[in-house]
């Protein structure tokens, strides 16, 4: 028998920081994933651990490269994580680093936002994928875990049937997803430019959902694509995964009840799943 | 034997509403839980369902009561749901109310929000419990999964001490927490007052959670229960839990690296609990 | 304002210890739960901790006492750790231990079990509640998360109607549930009582379950606290929780497909909620 | 701009079966998530549905084809739900359908197995994922969340070092870990033999983790792909993860307990990741 694959790392190493300018202070916190690869089949056939830089180092080296290293981005931190591991290890042929970062917001009283107080409860993480080899490095950017409703200017009609398909066509629903992005750009940047195309993709994402006229989740989720390219010159590509999630309108009509389309049952499961990938016309 | 007591239910029963007024559309959404009592021990020593009002009949009940009453606060709709319970099944004596209210955001644009489309980020909610019986009405209001962290301001030096104490002191710790608060008013009152009290005593705890000199979590606890008092006269009792989420220094000395208290493990457990409830001194 | 209520402690202490008698290996796995409480108010009103023992402390101690005393069943850990509380700090008025133990089983092959390998697949959880004061202490051992279902033996007919019943009667239905169960004993024991018990109460209620011609959830839930006053004549008192998870038949009508009560949709929200509490009648 | 890739589908849908001979009844209890593929772009571009099979159409179809096909393996009814999808809309060019089984066992009293009683605890799930275009089919088999554990017979010593390299050498740890495998096989079957492939491959998992004298889990690993190899000779190809969950030895000389390595903490958080793919020497 052949090994044809393998790999391994350590998952869900936390690390936090706090960078300090005076009195005001800035929080930030990643759950980072990292996996390395190379040829460590003597590991696996034969039980020979001589190439095999222990999973424990590489929670350690997470923790160090924090103390010594740019943390201001998630993209940043990773290029330089998995920049350590070739070099400490160069028998490896890639390193590959995911990185989730909790949406930790400064608190704000009376317009002004605090100093060192943060508010940690978004779902929702900004993300990061950096895969280095000795040859190059790919990056890519997103979101995950955003949840965006819109209680109208969405419809369902026209679509194809078959003899199991009762739906009926809906002019004016609710529609609901949990996005996840990634995207990546033409040219490589530094921290200062991974937070600001973060924030504006965020944006142009946000502001399209809420005001495009909906046919379907893959024409809204293409309008927003769309709409990245255009205000964002610096994306290449980006793929959207949009679930779904439904508000069923309750059926008065079993309990004599006038309905009016207000009160919905919001469900989890089941859930539709739409994912569409966009490149840019000039990108390669 | 006896049956010393007994209860039953509907539990995650998921509600939602739109309200439109024009193009200005308010989405609410409530999860529900009704607990009923009654002598319905029938049932269980001999399998007599005569008294036994389905668990689907209520929630049947909470889409009737949406679709027809009051949905602007969840404290209003537990009154409306739990008054219709007791009306229908005049045997049972107290029916119970728990709602959890997603907080659903409305997006803003350019400094204006938006008519009708909204976030759900947040792992906060607000919380309502409604207890009623034939003789009256009890509401407990509340605030549940809200994370909150500074990163300076906190102490915990000079405690007890025995021979397996080994934390050492601390002048300067992170502080965070995962706020739960629950509290009850000197006088009932409608939507608008719960809603606007809600609103006060939220921002009350966060302020002074931010500004505190803290001591210990149970200091600042105590701190934050004063200030609702102070600032929200129409509380009577507050209860609030706050579990102290560990962001624990990494030990940069066995690696060999000039550690300034700036990298931290954030963990979720073990974690500290604690909680205390206050009482008005004009509150009976 | 008054402090009506406070305590504090450790939550999610993981614990596990392997007890070895030459080749043959015990694996035990606790989660533990510390409360405690007494005259701290001093913390809470002054910021003075002389009179708090560290949470970090609790956390320490655990692995203290499972370094040291009996870890063969949670009641009598629980017992140990309670105790230690007391003693190290007996300006304290009450310590509360909480356990959960993952039901980690011994695999077999051929019909043998194995020396020290061990399956931990099981969602269920035995679990044991102390809570020792300086007058006393009470013990409450249960089983937490035991998924159980039949496909026939079960109707719910007869019940209470309203306007918004529509549940239609069922002679034959499938019966599900995810049983919490707690229960005293009359007397005191040691782990080899506690441990004996738990598996013949945890029996009888499977068995019972199983066999009993089913009413409704409630009625199975007292005959399945019947035959344990009947078969483990040391129990006192017995709680159970049983949330009906429902199997909804599938509506083949809207599709046209003969539908033969064959196919269901099982769904987690929303649930029924039916507990009971049985003391028996020599029990005080 | 170009539409590089899209799908779409339904997660999450769950379908149970009660499939009854006589008083003998057996209960399966299915999570299925479609997803299809072919030139929906129109949707994307213009909002034009025609050529879009509703989501909804999906979660009927699956409770249509299980009223009517055999459901008595994962495999089988997902060749037979895919089947459906491109015969009834020949637009599209593929369908994927991926199972999890919930694994809910018989219960057994006194050595019997009862008739119609089960127990659902297992996080473990069987799983099978089966993509059809209309040249092909291609069907994977697996295993999912099945926590195992040996208390002995795992050492890592002699693994490579860097500066930050500080885990001392173990010669005699605790392995744990929470194994997903699949593997399809060299030919196709029908549900006899996918059951009976799946239970040999789960026994030699589990009977080569309890016994080999592992140097680390990737060794472990291999050995456990060689031995199903031996063991099922229908087996093209194995693929397994295998994070290694640790149970970290509690440092008892920080409270000055003497120490034997029988106490550790079992964490979550961070974890090893470690993986690999095997294919059989005759497979293509």
């Amino acid at each position: 028998m052949k090994l044809v694959a393998n790999n391994y790392g350590k998952g869900r190493v936390r690390v936090a920081k706090v960078i300090r300018d005076g009195e005001w202070h800035v929080y930030k916190n990643y759950t980072v994933q990292i996996t390395l690869e190379g040829d460590v089949s003597a590991a696996y056939v034969a039980g020979d651990n001589a190439l095999v830089l222990p999973t424990d180092t590489m929670k350690n080296s997470t923790y160090a490269i924090a103390a010594t290293h740019d943390f201001s981005s998630p993209e940043q931190f990773g290029l330089d994580l998995s920049a350590r591991f070739l070099a400490t290890a160069p028998h490896l042929t890639s390193a590959q680093i995911e990185i989730e970062e909790q949406m930790w917001k400064r608190m704000v009283f009376d317009g002004e936002v605090h100093n060192h107080a943060f508010m940690g409860n978004s779902s929702e993480r900004r993300t990061a994928s950096i895969k280095r080899t000795h040859e190059g490095v790919s990056i890519e950017s997103g979101i995950k875990e955003m949840y965006i409703l819109k209680t109208t200017g969405s419809a369902f009609v026209g679509f194809f049937r078959d003899e199991y398909t009762i739906l009926p066509e809906e002019t004016d629903r609710i529609m609901a997803t949990n996005l996840t992005a990634t995207w990546c750009l033409k040219d490589a940047g530094d921290s200062a430019v991974y937070n600001q195309v973060w924030e504006q993709v965020r944006s142009v994402l946000l502001e399209t959902f809420a005001n495009h006229d909906s046919e379907s989740v893959q024409h809204t989720l293409y309008e927003m694509g769309q709409a990245v390219f255009t205000a964002v010159p610096q994306v290449a590509e980006i793929g959207m995964e949009m679930p779904n999630v439904h508000n069923i309108p309750y059926n008065f009509s079993l309990i004599g009840i006038d309905s009016k389309n207000e009160v919905f049952v919001p469900i989890d499961e089941p859930y539709g799943m739409i994912s569409g990938r966009l490149r840019a016309d000039d990108a390669e």
